[in-house]
């Protein structure tokens, strides 16, 4: 096996391959290898390209650490994520929707009881935020494990503010109750930017895009014997719903802010704030493990 | 736009590539998301399975530095760097062949005359390099610069022994003479596994491959009006010729390594050491630009 050109060296690479022990581990490689030849094959990059594409990928590495991941954002970016939810989520019909899980989750945020405050340090627009998780059926799951986060005003989440990074604030975990509702008061977020300081920024704006999200709460709801689920509830009206840089965006997952009088722990239906809060509310419905 | 799916999700992503100003960003951009969405379409990954990728990139990211390029490791491993190399390097006949840059290359290694040892603080056996640098006309090149670099008795270049990293041994830039001819004076050097103490190490692992690659002198030849020249020579007998990790052998870039009598400035022909040196010699002819 040498002489290696353009007639063999994909065959040859794909030979190589062929004695992976782990048969999900062979069939992967060997399809990356086909496809990103086929890649190289079309695109026919001189040296200074490839050059260029080695870079790009290592800043991109670079920019990882433990408070952002540059390559979710890349995958985000290139509708890569949006289309391993959708392969991952297909017949599922009459259950809440998913989308990406984006780079801001974090692990091990503080758990909550109902109708806490979520957002200790956080200024912004007073927000509560209600629903429930039910089966497909119709039936109230008691006790699910509802991980939530979300942006400040500014559109910034926690970890992106150095005065807030060790605070876990704007996230946190709480359960559903005996009925499947949940609540918690929070600051309403605003459309954001995803990070565009480093490598995916210059790509987005070399590929004439803009880098906005519309303002979106995200969830992650789980309970045992149902599908874990990932999604954001998206707030009506937002500029970006049509242009989400990361393709996130469904109908069914959008929900109106309603104005509502009284601050926190005195809600009263009625006019905006000053003086009141906004209402979001959003029930879930998880589909059967 | 939005309420992506699997559908649609590819043509959107095109779509919203296609304001890129500069049509060859746009094309790569197009083609990348082309065909990495194929990929995916054709691997079906679990959630799982994506953050592991997220994951592997990230630690490629993490392992490069200014002494090791862990992208240049998995675009070699995977066959990608010699097919960038083919189809930069077509209808060429009658000139030196290329083959893989390789991570190794230092800019900047210090210019020795003709003749010089380029190992000053290595040990192993001394190999003596001769040649001709030619155009395909058969005209000598005067005065065309040779970078050339390579490994020691162990597999191991200076930028991977602490002791050594900061004395530019086994590597240097030297120029032909009126003759095209050059002539130095370094140690043999041996097979060796590319890092393999990395993520790309752990791939080559799980798809039942060795990191070996067969011993080799690196070049790089330029002169203003020819193509510039990234090669190797490798020595002949070697046990991995036929299986180099990065697919970069060519039987046109074989040399034998002759034993000589007399030791360094002391050449003999004749048997092999002790007491006598190894002599490699190769004529590099290149292309016009
Ligand atoms: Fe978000
Ligand atoms: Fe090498």
């Amino acid at each position: 096996m040498r002489n290696f050109d353009e007639t063999n060296i994909t065959t040859a690479a794909l030979a190589r391959i062929s004695n992976a022990e782990d048969a999900r581990t062979r069939a992967i490689s060997q399809a990356l290898v086909r496809h990103l030849h086929a890649f190289i094959r079309e695109v026919e990059p001189t040296f200074e390209e490839w050059e260029a594409g080695v870079e790009f990928l290592t800043r991109v590495g670079h920019f990882c650490d433990d408070k952002r991941q540059e390559f979710v954002l890349l995958s985000d970016a290139l509708g890569v994520s949006m289309l391993v939810d959708a392969i991952n989520h297909r017949a599922e019909g009459g259950v809440t929707e998913s989308t990406v899980l984006g780079p801001y989750h974090v692990k091990g945020a503080p758990d909550v009881p109902i109708g806490a405050n979520i957002s200790p340090g956080a200024t912004g627009e007073l927000l509560l935020v209600t629903g429930t998780v039910k089966s497909a059926r119709g039936e109230p799951i008691a006790d699910a494990l509802i991980d939530v986060w979300h942006s400040d005003e500014h559109g910034l989440y926690d970890v992106q503010r150095p005065e807030l990074a060790n605070r876990s604030t704007m996230r946190a975990r709480l359960r559903s109750d005996s009925h499947g509702a949940f609540r918690f008061w929070t600051i309403r977020p605003a459309p954001y930017r995803i990070p565009h300081d480093g490598p995916v920024g210059e790509m987005l704006e070399a590929q004439g895009r803009h880098p906005w999200r519309p303002a979106h709460v995200h969830f992650m709801i789980e309970k045992p014997h149902y599908r874990k689920l990932v999604t954001h509830v998206f707030i009506d009206g937002d500029p970006y719903l049509e242009s989400d840089v990361v393709f996130g965006v469904k109908d069914s997952l959008i929900a109106e802010l309603q104005p509502r009088r009284g601050d926190r722990d005195d809600e009263q239906p009625g006019e905006a704030r000053p003086g009141g809060h906004w209402h979001l509310e959003y029930d879930f419905v998880l589909a059967s493990a």
